[in-house]
């Protein structure tokens, strides 16, 4: 077979010469932009003759700091088809880790939003490689910023040729994609994705999880999350139509309203947005879900009441699916077998609510402390390893780190999980998180669900503290829901028939106004563990 | 991201631990025999011991002549997983053409179904390098043969265990398949198809034509064809039930049944089928397809009546597919746009059989005879030209045919067509059975088809004739419905408001009794032209 490379420009030329009449739509607070395959091709190859101008060279990293519109998607595909690397900075992320993470890789050209300036002008002084700042405007106004040197996205591009001679001579090993991981401890870890991971990614999701010219793409996954997911590459692939909220992804009124306009089809999102919808749609908010095909939920499990709620009540039909930003992020997908179909609703929910089935390309292990592979039981636990080709391979300069997490050619991902006969995987715990109590495992994740069960309980996180006989006993940080107040005995005394033996019950409950987090909304448990070792944490 | 190779393996791992209960159905004349992915597996293994049992190792070429069977399935896996390659040979050739191709694939065991040993008992003393003969037998008696050494294929592997420790160390572009093209001159063209080739065209083949896990694929596409179109590995892929026809695949009633008794979503095949099948449906053979998504058909065009009368008296849609042997095969497929939906069922049915759109991950472009690109105005000619990660590189051991097909990176496919604004491919005829009358190509097969619309004509075949004025002209090659006669003067005068031009109109027609067809059942050009030679072809 020919040695042609897997690159992204074979997806984005087929889309603009196959696909020139599919279109692309962008949400502004004011405006509806709408553009097809065809005219979003000339400003990319705008884009890459703009690029060259600025310097950028095969290898460089440019950095895009931006929510999910069309000139993003622009940078999409038009950084890594010339070559270059494009750096997708969270906005969200501690400012010291925006400065690191730029710093570290070596950002040398930053396209920014305009409604996002004020975060990059207060760290401006600390940017040590950025040579050019890209304003992202869609008001078109210049705006005032203390940025320098800087000039406006459209206003730089208009002055290249609509076409471009996009290399097929780039390694299909090069880099595309940096995304660092918002970190829980230390610096944030980069992972590269090359053209090679991004072109099977795109087939692989589009094989699980659909893919064809007729589906609408609604991008909720923020672009600065791990490729936003992959859905701007399959969606391409496909030659589909791709929807972009840009700010209105918060705004459950107007996300309903673009789901309905759009006739969107699939789209993809952390259980935050869905718990934001439920609410919104509880509350009778106005919906048209009748396009929908799929909605894959990722990023941290769903509860059960909520994917039956919004299946049930809404027919917004929720597939939860796993992965990291290590992982491109697909890894496993929940999806029920076909002879499955029969099944008791609940034992079918059972499988729903599983972290799913391995991709088809990745391979998967589940390991013990001992190292051994456990057995596909549904009940042994181990730590779940991963390998394939959209699998990183390391953290960005960071040897370091990257040893433990790579051992032996497999990902550890730290997180621990049991996996049935029927192949399908279930998460437990983060390695990092179970509490080792008397030789036995008691997950944390468990307790954590077992006691938010409780109807007098907004939160609980579960954290393991020394003990002197035990070596570790479980310590429940519990915050009331408000205007509400439980006790310790009340919830040891709920737990009796919920945890799997007697011991997992905490001794010990603090009760505190609210859980701290990490810049994802997961519980910061380092924090918990810094706060319980200054004694702050008392039942 | 990891330096993971693509390799069947990883599908094959994937489907025996996560798909182990899904069914791999075989036909037999008295029986159907039925397995799990879970069984599958086991034997797979086996036969990967028995393979080394026999002294096949990596790079070997072992050779498979067989009908779609579970046997062959296991082949289609155990061969190339253990790192030697698969060669389907297809026992419709000519004999001369099976001794060259064994010979020069130099195969070294040959696995054999038991009905179709006399054909190699036939050859046998001219094969130079083959050690070991494999007796594929579902009756389980020992045949009577003259090939030495032989064993039998059940018994052979049942000596081994049913686990096997397929090798992750293979080097993606290790070779996994060879398949000879069925040649109209000289000695057939050997393709070698490499793991990451099989991959990669599977993930495009379920992206393009699905494959998921509730789909049922009948494998009606010899599996000596160009890999079975990669259905096999679509299949293991996707973890779906697969059915293999056997014998049945040309006893319609039988071939209904099992697609009504199995549930088959998904099957392929060539014209010649469907013409069958539409025969025996017009004489009111019993059917169900009621379970069918879609049939994909490729190798020759599909009459338009055809496509039509499948589709709107019996809900049997077909999708036409473009492709060949260098091509894995898959390169375009006629789906419509999902804005086409209302457009009037002419202009549908103008997309749907046209030769489509092409699959994501290739590059294609149509040359004119002046090397430069043509319009895509569905109206300028030219030779389709493709490339990507599934197009071979080059005929085996051949580089003197190698060099003008693939010369500059591009497969030349001798495909002669146009394409419309929409991306839309059709086929106007091979390159060389264009005719050049006057400076201008007249396309065969046009003709052909116009005068084959003539209720009288069974079949028309068009060659080009020298001719002192115009170079050459259109010579017609008629073939009446049997019982009818036919005049050339009728012919004229039917095709007069038909063709492109009056001056397409052949001055000649000639009538025959059946046109000769090469091994595959198409026309014989070559044939006619040296009858028209020897002075046979008289009007």
């Amino acid at each position: 077979m020919m040695e042609y490379p897997l690159l992204l420009r074979t997806f984005l030329l087929r889309a603009a010469k196959f696909f020139p009449n599919k279109e692309l739509v962008s949400s502004y607070p004011n405006e509806t932009f709408r553009y097809t395959y065809a005219d979003y091709f000339k400003r990319t190859c705008q884009l890459a003759h703009a690029l060259e101008s600025l310097g950028v060279k095969k290898g460089d990293r440019v950095a895009s700091f931006a929510l999910n519109n069309h000139r993003h998607m622009e940078l999409y595909y038009g950084v890594p088809c010339i070559g270059a690397v494009l750096h997708t900075v969270n906005p969200r992320l501690p400012q010291h880790h925006m400065v690191y993470i730029i710093n570290h890789a070596e950002d040398k050209v930053m396209f920014i939003d305009e409604d996002l300036l004020f975060l990059i002008e207060a760290i401006k002084d600390q940017l040590k490689t950025v040579k050019h700042f890209v304003v992202l405007s869609q008001s078109g106004k210049r705006p005032e910023t203390s940025l320098s040197p800087v000039c406006l996205y459209d206003e730089l591009i208009s002055q290249f040729p609509e076409s471009y001679d996009f290399p097929v001579d780039l390694d299909e090993w090069d880099p595309a994609f940096i995304c660092y991981t918002s970190a829980t401890t230390g610096d944030p870890k980069g992972v590269v994705y090359t053209h090679r991971g991004l072109v099977l990614h795109s087939y692989a999701v589009a094989v699980m999880l659909g893919g064809s010219e007729d589906a609408c793409i609604l991008h909720i996954v923020p672009m600065f999350h791990a490729n936003a997911w992959g859905g701007p590459f399959v969606g391409v692939l496909a030659g589909c139509k791709q929807v972009f909220p840009g700010r209105e992804v918060l705004n459950m009124e107007k996300l309903c309203r673009i789901i309905a306009d759009e006739k969107v089809t699939f789209t993809a999102g952390v259980p935050t947005i869905w718990m934001m919808l439920y609410d919104y749609l509880e509350k009778g908010g106005w919906h048209d879900f009748s396009s929908f095909k799929a909605i894959f939920s990722g990023g941290a499990p769903v509860p059960r009441y909520l994917m039956e709620g919004l299946n049930e009540k809404y027919n917004f039909p929720i597939v939860q699916a796993y992965g990291m930003t290590e992982t491109s992020p697909l890894a496993t997908v929940a999806l029920p077998k076909s002879y499955m179909a029969d099944w008791p609703m609940d034992k079918l929910y059972d499988v729903r609510s599983s972290a799913g089935l391995l991709a088809g390309g990745l391979e998967m292990k589940l390991v013990n402390d001992k190292g051994e592979e456990v057995k596909w039981d549904g009940k042994e636990w181990g730590e779940v390893l991963l390998r394939g080709p959209w699998i990183a391979k390391e953290y960005y300069k960071d040897p370091e780190r990257s040893r433990p997490a790579f051992e032996g050619g497999w990902l550890h991902t730290g997180d621990v999980g049991t996996i049935d006969e029927e192949g399908y995987l279930r998460l437990v715990d983060r390695t990092k998180d179970l509490v080792k109590s008397g030789g036995e495992w008691i997950s944390s994740v468990d307790l954590e669900n077992a006691i938010m069960a409780h109807p007098k309980v907004l939160e609980a996180a579960v954290i393991g503290v020394p003990h002197p006989k035990w070596q570790e006993r479980p310590l429940a940080c519990v915050v009331p829901v408000p205007g509400e107040t439980v006790t310790a005995d009340e919830l040891k005394e709920f737990l009796q028939d919920k945890v799997k033996v007697s011991w997992w019950i905490p001794d010990e409950f603090v009760f505190l106004d609210g859980i701290p987090k990490t810049s994802v909304g997961k519980f910061n448990k380092i924090d918990l563990r810094k706060m319980y070792a200054a004694g702050e944490l008392k039942g």
